[in-house]
């Protein structure tokens, strides 16, 4: 079938709105029409040749929302009808990772999923014959994907599926890393290093873990506004500081340092500032952020052996399948909010837009709606 | 009073033995006759001059055990022939770490015990009219030493004083660091890096944890035997690998790496190696060997987000007052083994030949009886 799609040709270079081909769904998989897409740092960061196993040319997208339009041979837990959010992290049930109960980095297909390829080794898109790549399994810039059973959580149809397609990456990351990752307690404190898609939920996760007290940190001040809507109570610029290394402003702010904190850029310096920011004893800082190809965090062990700890997280830690359908009923609940991170919603053909808007820091979400 | 008491006048120096004055004990101070200590790695760290915030003239040692002669004022806890440990953390139990319960790192008296001086700001050791300093708070290099009260831990007079000594250091730090801070589980996997008295009494805590298996790591073949001894299931020698990173070596061996990793020599390197052994989405590595000054440790962040945690262990989370009486208690019991660690025993007057055999990796621990 044909599908409209934004397909990047080659590194460096603007998406270009085409007509391709997309291959019906085969043994295990599931013909999904995306009904909306959010675009991502990470999108951008694939797009700009930086990411070292970035592969062209691609479709794109990771942050979607969806209607099954067919499902193959074998599909048992969907149908055509439901509404679905593509999952970068699957979730077979069945591998290792899924068994172990300690993580959600399921790895059943992750072989393929990072060649660009279907499990089966092949794409199901191509344009004049000629094939273009997956992305992160989802490739959730053309209307028509092709997308793994196993890489989809099935969700409320009465959910809009422009609002909770975000729950697709960014907002479910930034939550999931605060309660799942760093599981935080009521009256702890919180540091969130980074005001973007990621950060701003970071701080909606300190608010529904009952956070004490939610300190923001971000060398744009036009962020804390909205920050302090969702629920920030201090707001640091480092700019404000300059002969103070930021994580020193934070430790005298918060009598000895934070119990938590989470970087959120994808800065090795910024995550160093974070970790050292921890309260001695106790304080732990989880990474989400993605740095550059080759880029080393760095501290001194002493960090470390008096107390605090390093983690990462990624997509917050969360089960796609099992525990995504929960997190669009606390939105559809009120408890989770999206809407507010949504700048700008257009069409397809203005996706580039969406990447000038976010590159210039003047959008937290654009939404793309087919 | 006079003492015995071995004297490191400067850095890079043998200690010499002298007779020194001690004065008694102040308010909360209690005055201990050290009956046996052990020789450490912290202990040559400090004399060699690499610790920079080594200060001389001073009288080392920390791994002690002793009997109560003299308590100063207000002292409640403890009286005259009680048997202790002295320990170089202390635990006051009102300060806001020990009242977390997430840590172990006393600070009530973090500042002055850093500066070498007892809680008032002064020292109890002199010769000749002129001030010695003291040492982590214990100096068990003194027959007759002078210890706050909240650095004390009172054990079962039956224990022998010249075997539990090692659990004011070395074999509390490597169990604790195992039980306290991984809290390694049934079953798991370990890797040990470094097979002094720290690393095989990691060992120890691990076939306390039950682990299934117990990796060790040392380019020391010798120490082997030992290991094994203590319950090591493999042994590495990153010599027998010069073409293969020793954490490539123990991620084939062990299906994808450990669940728990523990450095315990000190080197950033192999600090990296330790965190980098462990298993995707849920390793964990912990640090407990201290680096020289300025040492960082480095890894890509990638290493943190795919689900490894870095963490740090001091005095292996023990919390010396209220827990190291039961250390003691299983060592009583069969369950700590001490009397495999200790190489050699030999008076004050050859303290300097229990450096020597430590440096030339002949002894896992001497121990001095006075």
């Amino acid at each position: 079938m044909k599908s409209r799609a934004a397909v990047a040709w080659e590194a460096g270079k603007p998406l270009s709105i085409e007509e391709i081909d997309v291959a019906g769904p085969r043994a295990g998989e599931v013909l999904v029409r995306i009904v909306a897409t959010g675009v991502c740092h990470t999108d951008a960061f694939t797009l700009s040749g930086d990411d070292p196993e970035g592969m062209f040319p691609v479709v794109l997208g990771h942050e979607g929302g969806g209607v099954v339009e067919e499902v193959g041979e074998g599909v048992t837990t969907l149908k055509p009808g439901d509404h679905v959010i593509p999952l970068y992290t699957p979730e077979c049930g069945e591998c290792k990772f899924c068994l172990s109960g300690k993580t959600n980095l399921c790895q059943k297909i992750r072989v393929t999923q990072g060649k660009g390829l279907m499990p089966d080794g092949t794409s199901r898109f191509s344009m004049g014959g000629k094939p273009l790549l997956h992305y992160m399994g989802t490739s959730t810039f053309s209307e028509y994907t092709v997308v793994p059973e196993i890489s989809l959580a099935k969700i409320n149809k009465e959910a809009p599926l422009d609002k909770v397609c975000l729950l697709g990456c960014g907002v479910t990351t930034g939550i999931g890393a605060v309660l799942n990752t760093a599981k935080v307690e009521p009256g702890a404190s919180v540091a969130v290093f980074g005001l973007g898609g990621i950060g701003l939920s970071v701080v909606q996760g300190a608010v529904m873990a009952k956070a004490g007290r939610i300190v923001v940190v971000d060398t744009n001040p036009s962020k804390f506004e909205m920050a302090k809507m969702l629920g920030a109570t201090d707001c640091v610029n480092p700019r404000d500081y300059p002969d103070t290394p930021i994580q020193q402003v934070i430790v005298d702010l918060t009598d000895g340092g934070v119990d938590y904190s989470f970087e959120c850029i994808g800065s090795v310096d910024v995550m160093r500032a974070a970790l050292e920011c921890c309260h001695k004893g106790w304080g732990e800082s989880i990474i989400i952020g993605v740095a550059g190809a080759g880029q080393e965090i760095r501290t001194r062990p002493f960090q470390l052996v008096t107390g605090r700890v390093w983690r990462g997280s990624a997509f917050g830690g969360v089960k796609g399948r099992s525990q995504l359908p929960g997190y669009v009923e606390r939105y559809m609940g009120g408890e989770i909010k999206i809407d507010p991170m949504i700048t700008y919603t257009m069409g397809l053909e203005d996706i580039n837009k969406a990447f000038d808007l976010m590159h210039e820091g003047k959008s937290i979400r654009s939404v793309i709606v087919y």
